[in-house]
Order: structure tokens, then sequence, then C-alpha cells
């Protein structure tokens, strides 16, 4: 028996591999210049804090720490998370992970044909578990003239729009912040056209000038999943994130994740919470922005100085990455190979464009790459776009 | 905005509670004499081990062991499980919890209306996950004498047939063991009308008398899909289980696990790959093993020394669970509060039939409780069994 083609369900025929997931598996990310992945650096990682509280878990929860445990997430992590996010606790879901957060979301609320409106571009791993579901998504930008009338169009074709997805804070892949009147037009328009909205603000706290603005979450509470995650301010090997949201829909939510996988990580929880009750996250927290920061100046001088006329770049007020626009034309999926064959990695904008638009953008990280190899990337980098600009 | 209910996917209205967790939630099971839920006693869980395996981890893998990892799961781990399953790495696939490897093989497997055949009673979990994808669960028992006829029967419905679900060792709920015999039989039926197997194997190394039985998986490695966890030979905490499969299967499944969480856990995979490798997983096994077996001989006894006349239980090889049958008439579901007001929780065995029959049965758990009060657990339970019967 070989062939198992006709025996997947209708969903697989949907299912797309993440092109930068691929890229992690064809080269040694330590070992190339990489502007990749959205791998936060490793010093931001607290290992003496974590080795210090494994032992505090074990002494002061023991076998609780290594039991199954509630759906909701364990109540000390469910707590430390409702006071920091200032809601309450009936209102908050842990996830095993924010990835995990998107797809339930998505698995409780869309039907295949179902329209989820999101920006162009947008996150790839949220396109991944749209996409899975069968749902139509469709890029509506809130600030263009015509957004109310493209939203309207969608309902009159028979379309349900189940939710707009956005990231709000830094955005991946553009590193853009939305305005708060921005954020109130979104709101005004799920009021009208009565669709929920997911926002996800995994880089929220990763604020390196500027001041924040008001969550989504903030302005429509019962109309917003907010999904936040401890993989930017703790560490992404957890997998730990949470949802926030009306209890009404959290219930779904927390049905549905009995079948998924019964509970998140226990011991990983204790140490997420004993790691934001103690204070240690706010002070590793400091740290990385400070170091973010840095990293961030370091790449805009960076670019500032070698790329060739015809680029441009956004200035991201925090997150993890910044976006590249290359002259028309530019087609940055072909130019990969030449780029990583020089040792320098990035991921294709296309990839993150609903449409598969956006040809000529690519989106480079900061966070990742030692402070002292990022000149060598952007120089290499710069002298291939422009070698294939001149072309 | 509070009216939500318009917003949900089709899949929710299939969605059920497990009543297991929801006994859960309304008492706390260490004030309770509970043989409730399949919960691993406290002293097998290695604290010491872990606390020295976290200090290891963190000294041998650094920031890599709270980086993002491999989809498929980390190498370290992946090999492990390869060695101790005996098969090749490239058939292993890490989960975050064997939970999510039933539920990742029912998506990726199973539209709505497939048929999914498993025994009856079956686990709890595994119904809740096939029927939120609105498979047509149907009880078939591959020994009794029609069961060739009864899947003859479901194809000619023009019914798809994805797999047969199956606990084949030391059965939840009902303790049992499946022979080499009746496995052969299972296999000769999946060639022959040509469906998948999914072999749930969570307690298949804790076995107390008798000799290992065959896999499934190694009787038919192409047709199987077989689930392994470390919640029973490590700790539940952990969320970390396996899958073993055809690569074509596990393609399908990686990439689904890419939008469902990204990677299991790291840390945690650490922990484990050394605890497995480092031989102190044998040891420790070891050990709850004989911790079990006098469990169970404890239960068993208590059982033949309090149970009336007219109760029969099963007499398993291995396990956490054992099966009662109460005479015909008996409703195990009403009853549930009395026990429970007398302080004795157990699981009604109707909620693991597919067809809501098995009024008359109930699941009990011997791990979790301590020794020492076991005999009073059983004492009430007898006493009000006892008291309902002669009713």
């Amino acid at each position: 028996m070989t062939d198992y083609k006709d025996r997947f369900s209708e969903d697989v025929g949907n299912f797309f591999r993440s092109p930068v997931r691929e890229i992690f598996k064809r080269v040694d990310l330590n070992a190339i210049f990489s502007f990749a992945g959205g791998y936060p650096h490793a010093s931001t990682f607290p290992l003496d804090d974590i080795r210090e509280l494994s032992s505090l878990v074990i002494d002061k929860y023991g076998a609780k720490a290594f039991q199954y445990g509630a759906t909701q997430g364990v109540p000390e992590l469910r707590q430390a998370v409702a006071e920091r996010c200032k809601v309450d606790v009936e209102r908050v879901q842990i996830t095993t992970s924010s990835q995990q957060g998107i797809d339930v979301c998505t698995r409780v609320l869309v039907d295949p044909g179902d329209v989820i409106l999101t920006s162009n571009p947008t996150y790839l791993g949220a396109l991944q578990s749209f996409r899975s579901y069968r749902a139509d998504v469709r890029a509506v930008k809130v600030t263009d003239a015509d957004a109310d009338q493209k939203i309207g169009a969608i309902i009159a074709e028979g379309k349900k729009i189940k939710f707009y997805y956005i990231i709000p804070d830094f955005q991946n892949p553009s590193g853009e912040t939305m305005s708060l009147e921005d954020r109130k037009t979104l709101v005004a328009l799920a009021e009208k056209y009565d669709f929920l909205i997911v926002e996800d603000s995994p880089y929220r706290e990763l604020r390196y000038e500027g001041v924040d603005v008001e969550t989504i979450y903030s302005l429509a509470p019962d109309r917003t999943l907010h999904l936040g995650s401890f993989s930017k301010i703790f560490a992404p090997g957890f997998r730990l994130g949470w949802i926030l949201g009306a209890p009404e829909l959290l219930d779904k939510i927390y049905v549905c994740k009995q079948s998924l996988d019964l509970c998140p990580p226990i011991f990983d929880q204790y140490l997420a919470a004993e790691f934001l009750t103690s204070g240690r996250l706010d002070a590793n927290l400091k740290n990385s922005i400070d170091l973010y920061r840095t990293k961030r100046d370091h790449l805009l001088g960076l670019l500032e100085k070698y790329m060739p006329e015809g680029v441009t770049w956004t200035h991201p007020e925090g997150g993890l990455f910044l976006f590249l626009n290359l002259p028309e034309g530019f087609d940055s999926v072909k130019f990969y190979d030449k780029s990583l064959d020089a040792g320098v990695a990035y991921v294709a904008g296309s990839f993150f464009h609903v449409d598969g638009s956006g040809l000529n953008t690519m989106r480079m990280n900061f966070s990742f790459l030692a402070m002292e190899r990022m000149e060598e990337g952007v120089q290499i980098l710069s002298r291939l776009i422009s070698e294939e600009i001149s072309k």
C-alpha cells in the first residue's frame, strides 16, 4: 500500500507549507546572515532565571506542575495575565502558543467559504491557518477611502464576514503600527457590518520609541479576540500565549481546546507565571527592548549606508521586522536563491500578500542576527540588489 | 453586543464537553475518593530527575532549548523515540500531547460524514475530536462474527471509511487488551476494505502481568498511524506525544501542525529526550509499574471483598483502568450525583459508548487515589451500589 492521495480530507488540499519554515530546513541559520525568521535574539532568553525558576516551581508546586491541568490554563498564569492586561480572569484563555490562538479562533468561527478580512500584507502563519479551513481571505485596507464600500460589496455577494484579522502593533511583516484613529475606524466598520475582530498582538510590548496606542480589544472588548504571546517577552520554546475575549466566545474555544490538546503545558505555565509575577519578566523585557532598539537603529543606518537608490523601507517603532520596497519589476522570490547562495536570508514579501502581489518587497528581521554580523549581511544583500536592479 | 450564537462554525454545533473534565471543575480531586480521571499517581513524577535535567538541558543546549524549533520535533527527541520504537526517524512526528495526535490525524483524514470505526466503548477524548469534525462514528467489534458484513454494509451505503480507531493495549475505558489474532483480523479487514488504522497506545508500557502483544503498527506499518504518549511514562504536564506512520501521511500532519502550533514545546522536548536517553525513564517506569501493579491488585481485592452480587469487572493486565458491569437497569449517570455527594468519583461508562449505551457500566481508575484511601472509597461506593440495586 503506497497510495495515500485519496485518503485526505478536503482541508488538506488547501494546506500550504510555510516558506519561512522551509528556509529553516535548508540552512543552518547560525551559519548564514539571517534576516529571515522572527526569532528572538538568543541573549534575551533568561537562562539563569529559568534555571532558578525550574527549582522554585518544583519546590512550590511539586507534582501539580507535572499533572494534567485545567483546559483554560493554570489559575496562577491566567490570573497573572489578567492582571497584566487589566481584564477579568474569566476573559483569559491560555493557549499552547499564539499560533494556536489563531487556529482555534478560526476553527470555532469559520466555515469553508466564509470571509476573513485582513490587511495586505499580513502574517503568513495566519494565512496558513485561514486557508487550511478554506476561508475566503480578502484584503481590505481600513484606511482606504473605499473600505466601507468594499466590505458592503462582499456582504452583497451573500458572504458571511466572520472577522477582520489584524496585527495593529509593529505589524508582521511591515513593521507598521496602526493609529488610534484607524483602530476606531476598524471598530466602526466591524459594528456597522457586524463582524468580529481578531487582534494579534505578539510584539506589543516591544516598543522602542513613541507611545502605546490603545488596543482594539480595549476599544471593543466584546467584539474583539485579542491574542497575546509569551514568545517575545519570555521565550518561544515554551509555546505559550493567551486569548482575551468575551466569555461566550472563550467558552467555545475552551471546549475546542479540550479535543485539541486537553491543556497547555503545565510546568511551562508555572515557569511563565513565576517569571511574570516575580518582576523578572519586566526586568528582562527592558533589556530586550534596549537590545532591539540598538539593533533596529543599526539596521536602519546600514540600509541608509548601503542600499542603492530606489529601495525604501519602513521605520518600525517596535517589533522585530522592517519591510523593504524594491523597484517595480524586482522579483524577490526569484532573487532569493542568489541571495542565499551568497549567505543572506530574508523572506520574500509576496508570501505575506493575500493575492500574491508584493513581488518587489522583502521582510527583514533585525532581532536574530548578531549585532556584529549585520553590516556584512547588509553589504552583501545591497550589492546583490544593486546588481539586480542595474541589469 | 451580546449575541454570539450565529457567529460560530458548523463544527461547533458538534462540540461536546468532556464529562470527565467537568467533574474536575466541580470538585477538588484530592479532597475526595477519586476513581475518575486517568491521572498518573503524583509519586511517579520524577521531580528530582526533572530538577537535575532542567539544569543539564540549560547547560547542554543553552538558548536553543528556548528558541523556536522544528515542526517535526527536536532531532534529539525524534531520534530517541525512533530508537525506542525501532522505527526510522523519518516515521516519527512529535506532537503536543497524544490528544493532538488524535486531533491532527482526524483533521487531515476526515471530512464531515466520513466514517470512523471504533470499538464500543472507546476513548472519550477521541469521540470529542471525531464528533467535532462531524465524523460519522460507528462501533464495529472486530471479533463479532458479522464484523465483515457490517463494514461491507457501511461501504454499500456509499460511505468512506477513513480509519479504525483502536486502543489495543489496556484499553481506555475497559482495561482490556486485544489478542494478536484479533489484531490480525483488524488488519485483514483494513486491507480488505482499504481503510487506515489509528492505534492509540498511551498505556502500552504499563504492563503488570503477561507479555507484550505485537503492535498493530508493526503488523501493518504503512496502514497504521501509531500514537504514543509521554504522559504515562514521564508526566502529562509536558504535553508530549508522538505519531509513527508512513512519511506520506506524516508529511500532511507536519504541514497541518505548522498552522496548529508551529512546533511542540522545546524545553520540554529536551527534558524528555534526556530523561529517555539517560536511562532514567526506564528506571522510573519500573517503579511506576510496581506501584500500579500493587494498586491494581489492591483494587481488585477490594472489589472482590465489598461489591455486591451482580457486579462484575474486568481484570486489566496493565494501564490505569478497569471497567465495572452493574446489573441491567442500573443508571450510572443518575447514580453519579449520589456517589459524588458521598465523596466518591468515577466516570459513567455510557460516556465512552458511541451510541450512549452502557448505562450500567462505570470506569474506575486505580492510578491516582492514594493506596491507603482506596479501601474506604470502595466501601462507600459498594454500599451505595448495594442500596441502589436492592431498591
